[in-house]
């Protein structure tokens, strides 16, 4: 199997997968008990707070495990907005989040609160303009990603602060670093951020464990009610399994440097394959992550079908857009005012530090193929 | 180590921590995704959810995998209070519920919504009239327990559906079976339950990974937005690899009738050693779960230092309560109107079928050892 759908999910690092089987197996005390059993689960908990706050560069206090990107996106979004909202009613996010993000923000919609959705450019891009003209005095959130997941887009996510600061704005400020993280680096108080979405399963760490980071002094409240773990802010028994799993995924990351300059070859060399495919265009700017690819494919299938083609004849694993929004047309490219046509036959290509150019060639040779065998 | 301390987590079996693995290393898909990987992920939690549904007698489409049980909680009660709120304003509950329904029924009553908490008896037990008396025809949701966590009495939560039809009121009825399920059967529709919160990590599966039952047709509203997965009802990449090991921690559950006559003796038997102990009292009810013995222990040691002696002079594993409570008082043996001074020095011991004579004969020995050296 050629596994290039890294944006979707990554496969665990075998030390990860161990680490979780150890937790299950030797370590599978409550975390929050007092006896050895727990002791120990407890520790390992904290080893992976440890390690998370390294890499953020942030203490360990302002480290909250969820369950995952869309849990942290949640808290971060409904737990802002309703610690801040006497303080005004604008919402400031863009056209091209997650499905959680826009689907939260959303809700909030429809319970009242003014949301202003900045569009992107034809490439993906938000400039900082655009922040600068949305954020005014009113602004409790603004909720960002810091690269796109379909297209790879950099948002400037830094220029929020400021923008921020200028209106006198009482907005919290929320990145959703899920598809940056472990790629670029991602320092909460160098983005000038006071909420943080990080998720283990798109560094090569299990599915079912994310973490918020919260600044601290930001004050948002709670979405979920229960006991003292995680401070009161997201109670439950600790997946120390899950967490502890994380934990070793963070510490595995490795320099960022290196991986980017791997990774930018890796595309340049896919890119100059994919190139000689006639009629086959990119969707994702010229000044996007590396790590995500997304191209137009010249054939009558469709996006799915494409997708599934490339599995059962080539074994090659790619995606229609987003997991999250299976199966429904991509909101990211429709925003950035690609027709139908292309829209709905284009796929992403999403890199890990696991890929090679044997990959990219055997991408190739299928689509090239697939092109020829079912053109448009 | 001799674990008796399974009402606060249980160790997962073998079979569960191989599926897990699996998951990791071979079938680490996005289970949205179309291509191989995805399905094959996708299968296993389509195979869980089978199971759930079976071990539940109840239909795939009302199982919603969760983060787990403090989740399902706070799902069910936010959930039905929501999509209630222009029904009715009265929720009832008890003084002995789970942190995640005390806590979440606590946030709406700040919100103003009426709640009616019913007092157990000395022995934690609810009486069906209490239950009459308490709904009435504003009642939106009864939220109660089936097993209290903390001393084993069982609730008589049957009783709810007539109470709310005799009221007339449009209450949701949701039921949590944490400290039920895999012990005493689980039947949503016998129960008449509409809402019904399971936990992996108490039936011997990973922590992390739970599930609301929802009855076709109830309709509540989701607490967490994003993609599509769990039917909108519960968005977010699902944690495949627990969902996975639940599905074969359900498919282990034994035969109830022979567990619970094995459990029965191996209670009767520690109560039989316990007794020669001077001064030793039983919290729980005559009529309790036989899987839970809450006991006063006459030490000058208080509960949580108990719990701590247990540990690193005996290897042994036994609570000061709920673990999700973590150091504070009980609230349930507070409830029982027992006094400080038994509260204060009282433990928790907790079975599974893992558990032996020999495992009461070693606590036996360490408790009676216990209360000669460091007397009351």
């Amino acid at each position: 199997m050629i596994y290039l759908d890294n944006s979707a999910t990554t496969r665990p690092e075998k030390a990860v997968a161990d680490k979780v089987y150890e937790m299950l197996t030797e370590r599978f005390g409550n975390p929050s008990s007092f006896h050895r059993a727990g002791l120990d689960a407890n520790a390992e908990i904290r080893g992976a707070r440890n390690a998370l706050a390294d890499a953020l560069s942030c203490d360990d206090g302002e480290i909250y495990f969820t369950s995952g990107g869309t849990e942290a996106n949640n808290l971060a979004i409904f737990g802002a907005v309703q610690a801040n909202r006497r303080k005004g009613r604008r919402i400031v996010t863009t056209e091209i989040e997650h499905e959680s993000v826009l689907e939260a923000v959303r809700a909030l919609e429809l319970e009242g609160y003014e949301v202003v959705r900045l569009s992107p450019d034809g490439g993906g891009n938000i400039s900082p303009e655009q922040i600068y003209g949305a954020v005014n005095a009113d602004t409790i959130l603004v909720s960002m990603m810091y690269v796109n997941n379909e297209v790879g887009s950099i948002l400037p996510v830094t220029e929020i602060k400021k923008a921020v600061a200028r209106a006198k704005a009482p907005a919290l400020i929320h990145v959703d670093c899920v598809q940056a993280f472990g790629k670029i680096p991602v320092k909460p108080k160098k983005l000038g951020a006071d909420l943080v979405t990080v998720t283990a399963h798109k560094i090569h760490g299990p599915k079912g464990v994310g973490a918020l980071y919260i600044k601290k002094g930001a004050r948002i409240v709670p979405r979920q009610y229960g006991g003292a773990q995680e401070n009161k802010i997201r109670p439950g028994t600790e997946a120390a399994p899950l967490i502890a799993g994380f934990g070793t995924a963070v510490g595995l990351i490795p320099d960022l440097k290196e991986q980017s300059e791997k990774i930018k070859a890796l595309n340049a060399y896919t890119k100059n394959a994919l190139f000689k495919i006639d009629g086959l265009k990119f969707n994702s700017p010229e000044n996007a992550s590396d790590y995500i690819l997304n191209v137009y494919v010249p054939t009558f299938m469709t996006s799915q079908t494409v997708v599934q083609h490339l599995s059962s004849e080539y074994g090659i694993c790619v995606s229609s857009g987003s997991a999250c929004a299976k199966g429904k047309k991509s909101h990211v490219l429709t925003a950035m005012k690609l027709s139908d046509s292309v829209t709905e036959h284009s796929i992403r290509i999403s890199f890990s530090r696991f890929n090679t150019e044997k990959d990219a060639d055997a991408l190739f040779r299928a689509l090239e193929e697939t092109c020829k065998k079912y053109p448009r």
